[in-house]
């Protein structure tokens, strides 16, 4: 490698000094809270004076976290990203293994930001968070065939969603046990078990899971929690029986 | 009534003025976010003058704010109390109601504090809204029988209450719909699906959820939500034969 090819001989541009404070910003905020890092910190990670970090972010360190949570709010949205063909629960698998490197990527910042609590946290964080949100159920809607789902299934995606960041969260705090691919298929299955306890008493679930089941195979998740499941619902036989009340219930 | 039975008209004791400045500002940080509630407001709302209420509460709204909180933590938490006999599904449902009408009766508290990002937020009410949570998990590991539940248990409780919390902040935002009833067998189903999708992986559940369907009844909550999801699985015949990687798998 030649002088002129590394970085760190040659003058770089507004864009490029930019992009590599922000850099620089991410990597710290990603890994610790909010509050562990400081602007020196910022300077000292790209080799840059504390002055030339003012003079790209004026608004110090809540400008740089703003920029750098916008810069993985984009990276994480386009983890959601994912053709519309093949098995349902294959497509989910592979956003989910894109969305746990992601966590796994960011841990202390993932953690420090969905919890709440730091003074970098503003109605512009908090819109960011909800914005990432809002496209994850986007994506969901779109692989379940309804763009505009009914008040109960729009309710359930986002509880859905709500619970994946929690076993999230949860996974960081027990030191990312168990590893992420048992997690990710357990989300899996939680999504397909909540989808079917829906269909139960929504009419609307119900014709999204009969038309996403002619695509699923045997081979896949939901051919696998159905095998798996039978031998538990057969302590369920004696539940079966129509109840006396069922004709009014 | 007689003036000397009503309090207005009697000098209150410490611990009586105490808790009648507490209950007002209760009432106000229940069905506003904290930013809109003043100590002026509290004042006004117990009829007494701003100093006096510096008097009780020197740390003025912070103190007040905290005050509130820890008493509404209390109540919810024994929300949370029943015998552990009968069907668990009906328990369940008994708690349900109880924490959904707390819920709507501290609505834009309820959801400021779980939403965050307000100023009065502090280690100290983090700390009490975690403590709530563990007591809901220890509650329900109660009443599953498993007081210290294996790691993939503990993640699915903690999980579903995650959920039950995201699917109550929705439904304030929805005006409150649909029905508490309804939300709440909605959340009791959700419990059971995801019970009977972790049981397929994880031994310990498996247990669990066997022992747990010997007390269910044909006419409570899971015997109806079982004879629903027969028409849904219905549709998922296909994938009940052994897939050919399944002695791989």
């Amino acid at each position: 490698m030649t002088s002129a090819a590394s970085p760190a001989y040659r003058r770089l541009s507004v864009e490029e000094r930019r992009t590599q404070l922000l850099g620089a910003a991410l990597t710290l905020f990603a890994h610790r809270t909010p509050d562990e890092v400081s602007l020196d910190d910022v300077a000292e990670a790209a080799g840059v004076s504390r002055p030339l970090v003012y003079r790209y972010f004026p608004g110090g360190k809540q400008q740089l976290y703003e920029a750098a949570l916008r810069s993985a709010a984009d990276r994480l949205e386009e983890c959601f990203g994912e053709p519309t063909d093949g098995p349902p629960t294959e497509r989910l698998t592979r956003v989910l293994d894109r969305y746990l490197t992601f966590v796994d990527e960011h841990d202390a910042g993932f953690s420090a930001l969905l919890r709440g609590g730091s003074v970098v946290e503003t109605s512009r964080t908090t819109a960011i968070v909800d914005e990432v949100r809002r496209a994850a159920a986007e994506q969901i809607q779109l692989h379940l065939g309804v763009p505009a789902p009914g008040a109960r299934l729009r309710m359930m995606i986002r509880t859905w969603i709500a619970a994946v960041e929690a076993a999230s969260l949860i996974w960081l705090d027990q030191g990312k046990q168990p590893a992420a691919a048992e997690l990710r298929d357990w989300q899996v299955d939680h999504l397909v078990a909540l989808l079917t306890a829906t269909a139960a008493t929504d009419p609307e679930t119900a014709a999204v899971v009969e038309e996403l089941l002619t695509r699923e195979t045997a081979s896949g998740p939901v051919g696998k929690l159905a095998r798996r499941v039978v031998p538990v619902v057969g302590h369920a036989a004696h539940l079966l029986a129509d109840a006396p009340d069922e004709t009014t219930g």
